[in-house]
């Protein structure tokens, strides 16, 4: 097993998958910086991921394979995979075009607290494309 | 139980905690767009997050409360709180000082994956604080 010191500051990659075999992963738009979804990887996509340059992840929901963009055609590109300390979360920075939420807006993060609330919501963003358009029935 | 379209495209805060009471939150630079760090928080770390305005976390090593900066003094002031689509998941923008991972890097995210490689990191970034300055025994 490896050390804390490897670990930490080591050169080796050792993801840590968790007990259900999955690493969360943050793609970020390596040009502006916004960070646009969170999701999970296993094994096999990240090896895909690396593989073939495009993100892939699995998608809890329907127990599969999901490459981005498979169906949307928002594909996104990775120009850098970044580990943190405990090898335990990936940044996929990644270039996009418009549109990576399946709601409608740029990023999945298009809403905020309101200030002062603990409750209440307030849009921080528009969308950028009719999602009614793009997965037709 | 709050539908889709609530949830989704709702102005109701209502994150989505898993079945150990965490919900996953990304602590981003409000200034650079720097990803600082990912890590977990539950009902009460959010409550105290919103209420003091710095970021509180819930440690899944040491299964307790934990103030980031609360030993090291590197806290996280919360400028804003963002949720995404479906309300399971949380970015925290937040102004910081030098020195947010406890290696000695600004951010956790200090190491990439190599091109061409599927198990080789390079380091990213700089020390900017020597931990054992920090972390005194």
């Amino acid at each position: 097993m490896a050390t804390k010191q490897t670990i930490e500051e080591g050169l080796e990659f050792i993801p840590k998958f968790d007990d259900t075999g999955l690493i969360p992963a943050i793609a970020q738009d390596a040009k502006t910086g916004q960070v646009l979804m969170s999701a999970f990887i296993n094994r096999e996509a990240l090896d895909l991921t690396i593989q073939t340059g495009y993100a892939v992840y699995f998608s809890r929901d329907r127990q599969k394979l999901w490459k981005k963009g498979e169906e949307s055609g928002h594909l996104q590109k990775v120009e850098q995979i970044l580990v943190d300390c405990d090898q335990d979360c990936l940044i996929l920075k990644v270039t996009v075009d418009a549109g990576q939420c399946h709601v409608g807006y740029q990023s999945c993060f298009y809403r905020a607290l309101k200030k002062d609330t603990g409750k209440e919501l307030e849009f921080v963003a528009e969308k950028v494309y009719d999602p009614k358009e793009i997965y037709k029935k």
